[in-house]
């Protein structure tokens, strides 16, 4: 594990974006950039598609300082995808690119289908002997991925939701007439976002009934809750999973769930309005449906710093685990206690365990009636979502990294 | 206007709620606790309503620093209302109620209907003789209120709105697919919300295209300017009004246009759903509609400070020159210049001017193609946006003021 390896660096980001996807390539590129064996660091346009298509920035080419502001950058600078490696000949493909170039180190951030792309080339490129470093870095809003305590991105969808639940809410009982407010948030078939409605209560001010995709979701019993809890307040507030199904399979949202992604998942949304209107026909209140829809994974100005800082961290140790020899790995965090308090540390799963799987709320972090979630469930996410993003502004407005992009 | 009036002052909140509406309830009644002529301070539960009922709370029950954390906290603390008054018998039901408590003094938080029932009770007390003053302080997220250079409320929503635009349009432009977005922003006959989303040019992430409800809707000319964004970009972030209309004066989402509030005003929604299926029908791209919803009235998470500290100071206007003999007028905002910086500047319009009118974004701030705002525009509402909202939070989630809520 101790041998230098000397040649180029290529990193690439892919999948939904997130609020620190960007602070996490910062980690990779500035700790590649700094490391004497790395002769050059590319940055893939685009994940992996760019690599595939020879589209290759040369990251030494940025100002510093404005690799830096992608600390507090959302989404992902240099462009994602949703590819999956269709066969060998791509994997070829990626063979004849790390030749070209004499890239020896891979750095690819994202959710389960990255580490499975991760996970593909690096056992390629083991199988034909290329010498070369493969290492996976989480990322995901929906906090799914199995092997690692919690993944960078969700902290800070996390303190968003519990914050515009906590804003909703106060907006939603305002008035003296009934109402009943159904937000929808992202999550396909992991419920930690939706969960993390429940911190609000911190503020005060959380939702009266939370549905996650853990648990199979019943109409009837749905208007039947929504009612009594209706009945006595005058009002009602829903967290509800994108993701939530029927005991068929189906998608509360079924009229959108014919198109799908890249990778065959139903493209979900629409939930909020159809229960809007399945309430309102039962209750023939004034009921609102709320998307959260893109914000929740790209509002910056309310990350977690606690995500940020995590996120860097995480792209950082795997340019340092890399370039002691590890090797088709995947970055994960641990929960560790310092003086009582939560403190993050840094281990690293092999990409098979990691790829393709998708880790669950357990039942025991959801109370019995189904309808919300339990201390521990608060306890655990609440770390994860503290401080405030210290980002730089100009005008009022967020100032983001305006990067070159000066290609190879 | 000097003569000494002492009584008991009562206030209210009504229409929909805003960032800042709180911050105007503590300018009012900290300037009319610390009034020594001002022997109560009554807050109406759900604005006129709570009068009507005779509900009021014994706002000198508070603890005064959670008074003070009201500066912080969205919506309508002691709850609003969409009442309209009926009749003589409801202003004589005020007038029994102002009896009652020997209330002398009236300030009601609101926008132009609010101003309207203000400017009927004013108008009432007058021809009955009774001894008291009445005042308007505004309040909208619209910005559409006469008389007024803006309102509180509008910088904390424009400065929201412009925040995320920049964020989704960081998102919507990240893969490397086709894409087109278009975000649906409140704001029934004025575009001053909609308009604000240019701002995120600021952060180098603008919309493409802006519809106003100023100019007339319409959907071939609307589909021609999408397409040709998509055909030089393939990508295409579009920001439009709710209140968007076609030449037949329907809303684009016409289906939701039955319903209506306490008003008779449209209920809105739907927009950019309804673009989003015309689009991909056009274009077979794929296309993600965003409706902003509540959060852009409620996220006081990203209040501007600018907007919060004038709020508080159009509430604490209105006791202070009640105090000093006047009434049946508005707080209005004038723009000045201090040292070539903007200044707020405080000065007062007959409620009348300000009652059931609606402010329009003038024609030459539009650009001639009608897709987007001018400079002037953009300059118009910059310093509006200025200043983090500095709140008070724990466990990294918003403190709201916790109100006793002492009924008398």
């Amino acid at each position: 594990m101790s041998e230098k390896l000397k040649g180029a660096a290529v990193f690439g980001q892919s999948g939904g974006p997130t609020s620190v996807i960007n602070a996490s390539a910062y980690g990779v590129i500035k700790a590649a950039l700094d490391a004497p064996e790395i002769t050059k660091v590319y940055g893939m346009a685009h994940g992996i598609v760019g690599l595939l298509n020879d589209t290759l920035y040369d990251m030494g080419e940025e100002d510093p300082e404005e690799l830096k502001l992608l600390l507090n950058t959302p989404s992902s600078a240099l462009g994602s995808c949703r590819y999956k490696l269709k066969s060998d000949e791509d994997l070829a493909k990626i063979l004849e690119m790390f030749k070209k170039y004499d890239i020896r180190y891979f750095f690819y951030n994202g959710g389960n289908d990255s580490m499975d792309t991760c996970s593909k080339i690096s056992d390629y490129m083991s199988k034909v002997g290329y010498d070369c470093r493969v290492m996976g870095v989480p990322k995901t809003i929906d906090n799914d991925l199995v092997g690692t305590d919690h993944c960078p991105g969700f902290g800070s969808a996390a303190k968003y939701i519990a914050t515009s639940i906590a804003e909703i809410h106060k907006d939603a009982y305002v008035y003296d007439t009934g109402a009943i407010t159904i937000v929808e948030i992202m999550g396909r078939n992991a419920g930690w976002l939706t969960g993390s409605a429940a911190l609000a209560e911190l503020s005060d001010a959380p939702p009266d009934l939370i549905y996650l995709p853990e648990l199979l979701f019943d109409m009837d019993a749905f208007l039947t809750d929504v009612e009594a809890v209706y009945k006595k307040k005058t009002k009602c507030l829903v967290a509800i999973s994108e993701g939530a199904q029927f005991a068929d399979g189906t998608f509360i949202s079924q009229a959108k769930a014919s198109a799908t992604d890249g990778f065959g998942h139903a493209q979900l949304g629409g939930t909020a309005t159809r229960l809007a209107l399945e309430v309102n026909k039962k209750l023939g209140v004034r009921v609102r449906g709320i998307e959260l829809s893109l914000l929740q994974r790209c509002a910056a100005h309310i990350a977690s710093q606690t995500d940020i800082d995590e996120a860097f961290l995480a792209g950082k140790s795997a340019v340092e685990y890399a370039l002691s020899g590890g090797t088709g790995k995947m970055v994960i965090f641990t929960r560790e206690s310092e003086n009582g308090k939560y403190k993050c540390g840094i281990d690293y799963e092999p990409l098979s365990i990691c790829a393709n799987k998708e880790k669950k709320i357990p039942r025991e972090w959801i109370t019995k009636e189904g309808t919300y979630v339990t201390r521990d469930f608060i306890d655990y996410v609440l770390p994860l979502i503290q401080g405030d993003n210290t980002r730089k502004q100009e005008n009022g407005l967020p100032r983001f990294a305006k990067l070159k992009k000066v290609k190879v």
